[in-house]
């Protein structure tokens, strides 16, 4: 494929396989999705995990002399280590050289230095850590924000994370109308702590999106939202969960499944329709997630995150800058602030 | 199996299969676990789901002439109608002639008629919903509270949930010390929102407890916590995406695994393996959520509970009882006050 004129910065030092696997998923997007890649951090290192007959076209290699350590205080960190993988790749987004940027390393960290170099996009002020959960519904994710980026939220941060989430969900999702929820513990408008009863009143009053009320802990799954909206603590809380609640189910499944010979016979047939099984809970084939309020596109994986995380995550950074989510973004909020002059 | 004692009181009005499924799982807690049990509501509509040949010995039908609906308004309703089986179940236990109350009805109504009519243990603030979730390790349940009667904490609160879950779980489930977490959104002990952040100080000088630090969504299901205190609103939105999630799973495989012929053999054959899968994600086993704070041992159920829920919640009932888990937590407070003198 060709290139599309999309170039992606790449932290190549964040997170727990870093720089192999985040090179190998950088690479693979390079060839199919036709995107530059910048790589960013210790050039021998990096260098050392591209294999031999690698194409280099649309691959730059950009030298940073340190990287932020997971157990770091992100903020001191960002602050310090000026020259730290993350620093140097938020900066190539700053100066025009990269459209997008991608961490897999302390999602803390990140999130700092797309304070400090990025900034905040005017109207906002919070930016959020949005993710994608797979729904019940094949084809229909539904992305939930803030999932940890903001542990105190006043009522109208949520109702950026709605505004925000709609222009997402719709330009990079590919949602029409997308359906906003505030998650909450019951459907009735009277429901919730005080925080979401005043986000309530102004999500129904937004214009600007589509609310369709109040989503319980049920309905996050279930399809009928496109977009939920919640305080990072109750997000983080729920994300974590989520990911470990896969885990949990597929160790039931192997403990349960090969018990007796009947046990293992079935579980030898099943093998393949098992593993269509495992491939939709599979965290890895939504990405990773974005930081949405910054003023640039920003996206940030798990420590966990391998090849073809790393491959998805990139796969939407490209989608959300031919989107051009950013500038949909930044206008959104002027037609808002003009609205309430 | 003869009677024990024991005497529960049932709302036999409540929920969405009452009267007949809140009977049937009645009829078998008196039978299996020799309660005694009285059912509370309109007694043409009890009598006629119970069975011509049932053994009536340990049997009592408490009159009440009216039922609270699943769309009332609590308080009010608790309020006005004073002859609400579920207010004549709790007079009950008040008046000593029943030593547990059960209702699978309104859970706000069952709540603002436990606060109204038995009212508040000394030293407890708010009581809270606790509801046990089974985890990866089997037999070994975690207690999670509060699952939805608080949905703003103050930081004290989660304190006083903490002593109440540690002395349930050791006593109704069984734990020796009670790993006691606060739900929160890393282990770190400078994590969290402003409340978690001055809960975890008052945990962590609790000499009452055995508490174990901050608890992460991932960490809810790994059996390495015993009990996981959190404010209402966060637990109801995990509790009820739990509860969906298993829905999900189930219908993965039930879309995945048949497909194809070797599908449909395999699946044959698995038939008992993957019903012992649901019924390690099944609720039911687990039976219904108790009201811990209030002066009196009150369980509620789902709405939807059928007659093994109600079952398990009886047994779960005659469990707190026989326990003597009333006594311990007002003695737990006396102790707890004489400290603070």
């Amino acid at each position: 494929m060709g290139s599309t004129g999309v170039s992606i910065a790449i932290d190549a030092m964040g997170g727990d396989y870093a720089p192999a696997e985040i090179v190998a998923g950088a690479l693979r997007a390079k060839e199919e999705l036709g995107v530059k890649i910048l790589l960013v951090g210790d050039q021998q290192q990096i260098e050392a995990v591209i294999p031999p007959k690698t194409n280099m076209v649309g691959l730059e290699i950009v030298p940073a002399q340190e990287a932020i350590a997971m157990d770091e205080e992100p903020l001191n960190a960002v602050r310090k280590k000026r020259q730290a993988s993350i620093n140097v790749a938020m900066d190539l987004v700053k100066n025009k050289q990269a459209d997008a940027v991608f961490s897999a390393g302390h999602s803390g960290a990140a999130m700092a230095s797309a304070l400090l170099r990025l900034g905040r996009l005017p109207g906002i002020d919070r930016p959020a850590i949005g993710t994608v959960f797979p729904t019940i519904k094949a084809g229909t994710p539904v992305l939930i924000l803030d999932v940890g980026a903001n542990v105190d939220c006043r009522p109208k941060f949520l109702e950026q994370f709605a505004v925000m989430g709609s222009i997402y969900s719709q330009y990079v999702l590919g949602m029409p109308e997308p359906k906003i929820g505030l998650l909450n513990i019951g459907e009735e408008d009277t429901k919730g702590n005080e925080t979401a009863l005043r986000a309530h009143q102004l999500l129904r009053e937004n214009t600007q999106i589509n609310f369709a009320g109040n989503a319980e802990g049920r309905d996050v799954l279930s399809g009928e939202f496109d977009v939920i909206v919640c305080d990072g603590f109750v997000g983080n809380v729920l994300l974590k969960f989520a990911e470990a609640v896969g885990g949990v189910i597929l160790q039931i499944l192997r403990e349960e499944l090969p018990q007796g010979i009947r046990g293992q016979i079935g579980t030898a047939i099943l093998k393949p329709n098992l593993k269509r099984v495992k491939q939709r809970m599979d965290h890895a084939e939504h990405g990773g997630a974005l930081l949405l309020g910054v003023n640039g596109i920003c996206f940030i994986g798990h420590g966990s995150s391998e090849a073809p995380s790393i491959f998805s995550a990139i796969r939407m950074a490209k989608e959300a800058v031919d989107n051009q989510v950013l500038q949909r973004l930044q206008s959104q909020y002027q037609i808002l602030q003009s609205e309430s002059d």
